[in-house]
Parts: structure tokens; sequence; C-alpha cells
């Protein structure tokens, strides 16, 4: 057995090394047809369907195909050569010689694709189709149902009617029978979050990544066993996050709502302006607000467009809008706050009475969520059918509410709940108390967007103006021409009138404790040394949190594009 | 005398005493006088006009006045009263019975208000006018013209023609007969930056504060003898600045621009979206990054969106557009640099080719800078008025100039300067070199507007795709399908194909000798790996710039709402 093994292995090692080989030949045939019939690589010299299919940069399409997006695709196309790019959402073999495959393209365009093999047998007794007939083989089909999903493909086609309506997709009344594909960008075999998952509600928005064991408790699986995944999954998966149509359908509610105050406002001679991110004070207060060096200096990120709205107005603009990022250095780890958002800002003149600001800030909000309403209704729809809601309800013309803060403390006290019967007139809410009071509106009401008015002096800052009349509240505090108003008992937004008198506002700013030399405060009040300043009023909207609200969504942070968090600043 | 003395002052000390009390209760009374006449503390009780004039914060005016906006006034007002909010801008007295005032609102609409005192005589003396006249006298005349210019004032008047077109107003053809004149925001009497030097072009924009002897010599006199300030006066007096009709022309251009993105880009499908300005990773190499503290970690002023714009079409948002902030922290003091701009980005899907992109972005800045023709010919001439410039030659439409990075290095070689002999093709341009080539350009094809495509790809970043044909130029260095926009020979665009390919990408990062797996880049690495990314490109336009440059502005620090420079964060 010595000379056996000095000469050679022996029979039995050799069948055992033959088996092994065998079996890793077959391993890396298998490797290879997979291979084959992804992406790259694939080897087509024999297949008379080769120019037909294929991971392709640059393909080319017959010439009298017709480049077409799939939202514009109806009844017309019926018959006709198309070519499409899109997500291949889905597919599924039927056969060897048949597959079928989902295509996206648009948010949530989706259409059904079918691919036949066209040459008929299989081998060396395969026949080629009838001259004019498009050349489909049985490895075109393989390749088209073996493209990953999530793949960017392109795919030449004759437009179709079904059978039977394709209840699967939004384009139910045509399909599309594939004659040629590309891959023009392959995603990889596994994806990091499917968009089954993409499309489940979040599961949870903490900011901290969990613990392994942990995990696996916080993503549940929804109906259908599609597990659903947090917030951080969908964030390191930015991508397949996006290509949601849930999130596809907040983007565009989002941008339909600055373009309906941007219209509003710009029909009613309001005029843009853009306030800078970095100043040179703290200009609010110093707490909750970035700092960074500066060449030396010392600069912050505004919290606010307040003081330069109000050096809009001064240098003679009228009425002024902005649209644009602030920033809240706030370690706060909730749903609706964000140490970055977009705020929807305006200012202007004031002729005879503040409430002309309200006018108009109440109705720009009405013109963005009735404009929604008309304007995104499909939109609304896919995000109710991941995130339900209850319809927003919106007051009839005419019946708008505005409430006085003492009033409305009035309500809570006798219509609220046990908790808040002590509620004071002259001290600000709480959140809870803003939402509870949000539920006692609704009942009374109708309506989940009403404005309060008139809040206590104690809980606005030092520019805000002291109501003419002497009215006061509680304990013998002024009452302010300030206002806030609430989406579903949430608020979204901030106003009122501004003081405009140097003497008034200087003496405000040392009431409220606050150094009228220190930086950033001393420049403010020159400005109105400076020059006379119209009587002025405006207001901040919350953009992220309109969108958020009026949807119901769970968090503000699904109606942000890129949330920044005091965890998380990636992507 | 002795005695005298010590009984009383001497009679010559009496006469002393006597005409130096008389001097001082003259001065006294004039400072009086001077305050009579202004805004406040006014005693008006044996006037018979005190109702219709002073310093009242909420004046009630006739209820047959028609409160109407200057711009909105025409011959349809002749003979009609009116109620008008506006600045004071100028006032003379013609006698003790007539004054002349100008009024301004609305950037440069001005009027000329007159003011006649209907009360006959003087003192006692004085007689009433008719019944249904209205009642003047000559204290309501001395206070209206004595109001401190800049001072927000509302009047109510009779429109009328006047004899003939007042030349100096913009208003010629009708003028005001002021009845009733309140000082709603009262100016100081004297400003910081009267209207005039406002309106003057500015002096200089250095950034350093003169010392005392040099402001005298840095600020010249312009003609007629009014001083121009300096960018820093300007910036210190930002109200003054803003109510010049140039900046106020130069603001309305620059919204109009954004405007004519916006809509072109919607038209085209396009949808906005927004990038964080706080960002995790400093994106786009270390260098000039703005870095601050962030809980704990280091956060990030994004230098541009472009990451941010890539993840748009990662997630299937097709094409995109953003407008906002970017930041630059660069120690630069010159005209062309500010440390915040504003960025008109866009990104799209490429079907064949990425000239697909090259005609979106010259079709939008076209159709922009035809847009401002047409649109905004008013304000063009006034921002003309202070800052002459040639008109912006734009090319013919189908004739607009594309050159290649190299046949423009050719072109400066042959046709430029000496000094420029022998710039390479595989070298970036300078400033300097743009400028020549933009005088070349114009001379030969008589347009200020041009594009170089293929630039070097030593002179852009890992991002930018590699021609595909290989082409190379100078010393082997392969071009990229990557160009700049230029106005007047100033660069205000860059753009061009990304590379869609991870393994791609991953290989040119390398190259340019970076990390792949340093921070922000591994994420923007990953995203590509993660999903199929279809081929993209895009650009982004310096807004600033293109208002500066299109306008010929001597500084870019004019076209922006508040300039940010390394020496200045103020106002």
């Amino acid at each position: 057995m010595e000379e056996d093994n000095a000469a050679g292995p022996s029979k039995k090692a050799l069948k055992k090394a033959e088996a092994k080989a065998k079996k890793e030949a077959l391993k890396a045939q298998r490797a290879a047809e997979r291979v084959a019939t992804q992406v790259s690589n694939i080897e087509l010299e024999d297949d008379p369907a080769k120019d037909n299919y294929g991971a392709v940069a640059n393909p080319t399409f017959s010439a009298d195909a017709e480049e077409v997006e799939l939202r514009d695709l109806d009844e017309s196309y019926d018959g006709k050569k198309v070519v499409i790019r899109a997500w291949l959402q889905n597919s599924r073999t039927q056969s060897a010689k048949m597959g079928f495959v989902e295509l996206r393209k648009g948010g949530n365009w989706t259409i059904q694709g079918l691919v036949l093999a066209t040459i008929t047998g299989t081998g060396t007794e395969s026949q080629l189709p009838a001259e004019g007939t498009p050349v489909i083989s049985r490895r075109m089909v393989k390749f088209i149902t073996a493209i990953n999903p999530e793949s960017f493909i392109a795919v030449e086609a004759q437009v179709k009617r079904p059978l039977e309506p394709v209840k699967s997709c939004r384009i139910s009344t045509l399909e599309l029978h594939i004659t040629k594909a590309f891959v023009l960008a392959a995603a990889p075999p596994v994806l990091g979050m499917t968009m089954a998952a993409s499309s489940q509600p979040v599961a949870n928005f903490s900011d901290e990544e969990p613990k392994a064991e942990e995990e696996v408790k916080k993503e549940p699986e929804a109906e259908g066993g599609i597990p659903a995944a947090s917030m951080l999954t969908h964030l390191d998966n930015i991508a397949m996050h996006k290509r949601a149509p849930v999130q596809q359908a907040i983007a565009d509610i989002r941008i339909e709502v600055k373009r309906l105050f941007r219209s509003y406002l710009e029909e009613r001679r309001f005029k843009e302006f853009e306030p800078p991110c970095l100043i040179g004070a703290a200009s609010e207060g110093g707490a909750n607000v970035f700092r960074l060096a500066y060449f030396g200096q010392e600069a912050f990120l505004a919290q606010s467009p307040q003081f330069y709205k109000q050096f809009e107005i001064a240098g003679g603009r009228e009425r002024v809008f902005s649209i644009g990022p602030v920033f809240r250095a706030e370690n706060s780890n909730t749903p609706r706050h964000m140490t970055e958002f977009t705020g929807l800002d305006l200012e202007m003149e004031i002729k005879h009475s503040y409430t002309e600001v309200i006018s108009v800030l109440e109705g720009v909000l009405l013109h963005i969520l009735r404009g929604l309403r008309e304007r995104c209704a499909d939109e609304i729809q896919v995000v109710r059918s991941v995130y339900p809601s209850e319809d927003f309800l919106l007051p009839e013309p005419g019946k708008e509410v505005r409430l006085n803060f003492a009033e409305a403390q009035k309500l809570l006290r006798e219509e609220g709940p046990e908790e808040f019967r002590n509620v004071r007139d002259d001290e600000d809410m709480s959140t809870a108390q803003e939402k509870a009071l949000g539920a006692v509106v609704r009942a009374k009401y109708n309506t989940d967007f009403y404005v309060l008015d008139k809040f206590p002096e104690t809980a606005r800052p030092f520019y805000a103006k002291v109501d003419d009349a002497g009215t006061t509240v509680g304990d013998n505090v002024r009452v302010t021409n300030a206002f806030d108003f609430f989406l579903r008992g949430q608020e979204v937004l901030s106003g009122g009138q501004r003081i405009n008198d140097p003497k008034e506002l200087e003496e405000r700013i040392r009431a409220k404790g606050v150094d009228p030399n220190s930086e950033g405060i001393k420049e403010y009040l020159t400005t109105f040394r400076q020059v006379g300043v119209p009587p002025h009023g405006g207001g901040g909207i919350g953009l992220d949190r309109v969108v958020a609200w009026f949807l119901a969504l769970p968090s503000v942070h699904l109606a942000a594009f890129y949330p920044r968090t005091p965890k998380r600043l990636l992507p």
C-alpha cells in the first residue's frame, strides 16, 4: 500500500477526487450559468437572439420603435412598438419559453411585460421563426427573468391589450410584449432592503442602532410576511427608501406644498429673497445654535430668517417670502424634531391691523391644504395605502376658526381632559395641551386647521408687538399680536406683528433680559434707528411639519428628503 | 461798587445775561420749532388743520379715499381722492404756503406731491377756507416739508395732472395734491447713508475697514458732488443699501433668474428636491469645508449638492433640480467669491448621450438670459444707469457655440494675448485665460454665452465620466464628458456625465488618490453598489454669478441679498 501510495493515490482516493472534481465542475458550471443568466460576460455567440438582450450600456433599438415614458402610455399605443426604460421590479418564469416581468418608472407607474420564445424546439432541432417575427430564444427568456430586481433596464416591446386587466399594475389595460431587453445598470443579487420592505410602514424611528437581538424583535413582520424595516435601515438603503412609491408620493406632495406657497404669494406681490445661513451672531438667543470657526471669528447657523425678513421690510421690499433651511442645535430625539428643516417664511407691511397678516397666512395655508386635496389626490392615496389616516378636515370658506389663546385655554379647561383643568391663560401651552386642544376643536368646529391668536407675552420673543388695547390675561400679563396655526392639533406656524418702533423695541429687549448692546441684537436694533421702518408682521411655516401632519405621518422624518437628527447625518 | 456787587449784578452784567438768556430762549424756541416741525410731541391744539397731519401710528382717512399703491396709479385716477403709503424721498419749501415732496415706493416708483395752505392770512387774521375745501395750514405745510427723508408716511391726496410733466419722477404725468399727511415711521434727522449716496456705484469692495485717513480718499465724489460709499458703508446701512432702486432692480432680476430656471425645468418634468446643508463627511475632499461640533460628532457644511443629486437619481426621481445655499470655506477676498452662495443645480437620467444634459443646461440658461431681456428690461436699465454695461450678446437660436476644451485652448494660443501662446490642452484654465478666451469668442462668434466641453480629466473630480471614445489630449490625458458654461468670459456652470458603474467609480476614486473607504466616499460608493443607477449627468449654476456677470456688475457681492465674505458676516 505504501507503494501505491508512492506511485499515486489509491483507486478509492481517485474516485473520491474525481467525484469531488465533478462536483466542483458542476458547481463551477452552475455558477457560470448563474453568471450567464445575469448581467455580464455572457456567452451568446451561438444564440440567434444574441443581439436582442444582454448587459449593454448603449443598446440600439429598431428605427420604428418610439421612446416613451411609462406614464405616457395609453390606449393610443396599442399595437405600437416602443422603447421603455424602467426598473425591473419583479419577474417570474412561466415555463422555459415564457416569462413575466413587472416594470416600474416615474414613482408608481407599473406595467406587466411578457417575453415568449419564438425559436421553436431546443438545441440542434431549434427553428428560427418566420421572417419579420422577432427572434427570441429560451436563453433570452431565461436572461430576462433572471435579471436582479431593481436593475435599470431598457426594453423594446410591442404594446398590446392583455386578455384581462393586470390588476397588480397601475397600467392594467396594456402590457408589453418584449422583443429586446438590455440591462443598463444592474442591481446586486441581494438588496439591502427590498421594494416590498421599503413599501411597508417604517417599523421604528429610534436613532439608536439596535442591538443584534433587538433588531429581530423591532422589525415585526407585517401582513403577508413582509418584514418592515427601521428608519435606520431605510436611511442605510437610501435609494431603495426613495424608490418606494410611498416616498415618491410624499416627495411629490412636499414639492406641491412649496409650489402652492410660492404661487399664492407671488400672485399677491410677495417677492422672494434669500436669508443667509451663516450669521455673525446668535440672532435669537444663544441656546440651540450651531457654532463654527470662521476665519478666526465665530459664525453661527441661522435659527430662523426673522431678522433678515425684517431687514427686507426696512429695505423697502414691502412683502417678502423665503424658502430655505434653518438649523436648531437641539438634542431632541422625537418624531417632531430635526436639526435642519425647511422654513416657509413671509413678512409684509401692515396697513391697518396685524389681522392682515393672519389673513394672508390663513389664505396661503388653506390654499396649500385645499390645493393638495385637488392636485395630489393620487399621491395622498398612495401614502394612505401605507400610512392610513383620516381625511383632513378643512373649514368651509368663511368658517375658519380663530381662537384667542385665553379662549382656547378656557375650552381646554372646560372641555379638555381632566389633567388640563387648571391650565393658565398666561403660560405657554405644552405639546400635550396642543394635541388635546386639537381634539376639542375638531369635535366642536369640525376642522383640523385653526388659528390661536393673542398669545401672552411670556410665550413670545422680544420682537412680538404687544396688543395696543393693553389687554391682559392671568396674572396681569399682556397679550401680543402673535399667533400660532395648527394642523391636527400640532403647531406648524408661528407669527405675529413685530415691533417697528426702535424705542419700544429696545424697551422690550431689556424687559426680556437681553442686552440691547449684545452682538447681533445691537445691529438689529440699529437698523430700526437708522431709517423709518413701516409697521409689519409675518410668520414662519415648518414645511416638513405641514407635510407630515397633513398626511398624519408617524414622523416628520418621513417628510424630509434627508432627515438630519442629533445622531444621524448620513447619507 | 462793591455794594452794587453785593446787592446784585451790574446793569452791564444784567444786559449781558439778558442778551444771553434771550439768545438761549431763541435757541430753545428754534429747537422747539425744529422739534415741532419734526415728528413727535407736536403742539397742534390751536391749528384748525391739526387732524390732518402729525406723527400718528394709525391715522384715519376720508371714507371716499381709495388706498392705492404708487405703481398702480394711472390716468384713470385723475381727479380721484387716494391714500398712498410711501417713503418721503425729498422735500422742498416753495414758500410759507407751499411745499413739494417726492414720494417713492415699490422699488423706483416715484411721484411728486404738493401741499398748499388753504387757510388764508396768518395768526389771528387767518381765515378758514370755504366749506368742503380741505383745511391746510402753513404749519401743516411746514410739518410736511420738514419730515426727515426716508421716513415712511401716509398721505391723502387728490390726484391731478401737473401743468407740465414732472421729469424727475417715474410717474411724471400725475401729481398728488396732499390734504393729509402722517408720519408712520420716522427716519432720524441724519442718515448713515443718503439715498443719493446709496444710488451711486459702490466705491470699493475691500473687506478691510479703512483707516480714518484713507476713508476720505477711498470714497471719491461722483458727478454732482454726491459721495460714493464703500461696500462696508452699504452693509452698515443695509436698509438704505436695499432701498436704492439699483439694488431693488438687482434683487428683482435675481428672483426672475430663479423663476425662469424653475419654470423651464418644471415644464420638462424636473422635480425639485432639497439637499441637506449639514453633512456627516466632507463630501468632495476636505479642503475649503466648514466644520462644526455636532452632538459629540463632527459635521460639515455642504460644498455642493452633488452626491445628493445623484442619490435622487439612484432613488428613481429621474430628473431633479435644487435651489439652495452652498458653502466654501475659502479665504478668497475677491469680487468673484463668497463663502455662502446659491446654487441652481440639476441632475437627470441620460438616454443616449451626455449631450442631452448639455442641451437642457444650454436651454435653461438661454431661457434665463432671453427671459431677463424680455421681462426685466426696466430693471436692467435701472442697473445700467448706475453700472453701465454693454448689451449682453446672445447667440441666435441654432447658432449656440460649443467648443471642446482643446479647441478653445488652440483658439487662445492662436488668437489670444501673447501670454497665452503656450497654454496646454491637458491643464485647467486660469481665470485670466477664461477672460481672454471670452474676448476671443465674442470677437469671433458674436456671443457672450458659450460652452466648453470635454475637459481633461486632470481638471475634473473623480465622478466625471471619461469619454467613451478614449480621446486623449496633451500628454496622453483622457478627456471627460464634462463641461463649463461661460458668461462674458466668466464661468457660471460646471457639469457633465457622472460615472454610474460602481467598479468604474471605485477605480476613478483610487486614481484620484482618494481612499474609497474614507467617510462620505464609502457611503457614496455604497449607494451605487446597492442598486442599479441609470446613466446620468447634470450641472450646477452659480446664481450670484449669473446675475452679476449678466449685468456686468463689478462684484458678485452686489448680486447677493446678504453677501458673506471671510471678513464679514453682518448684517
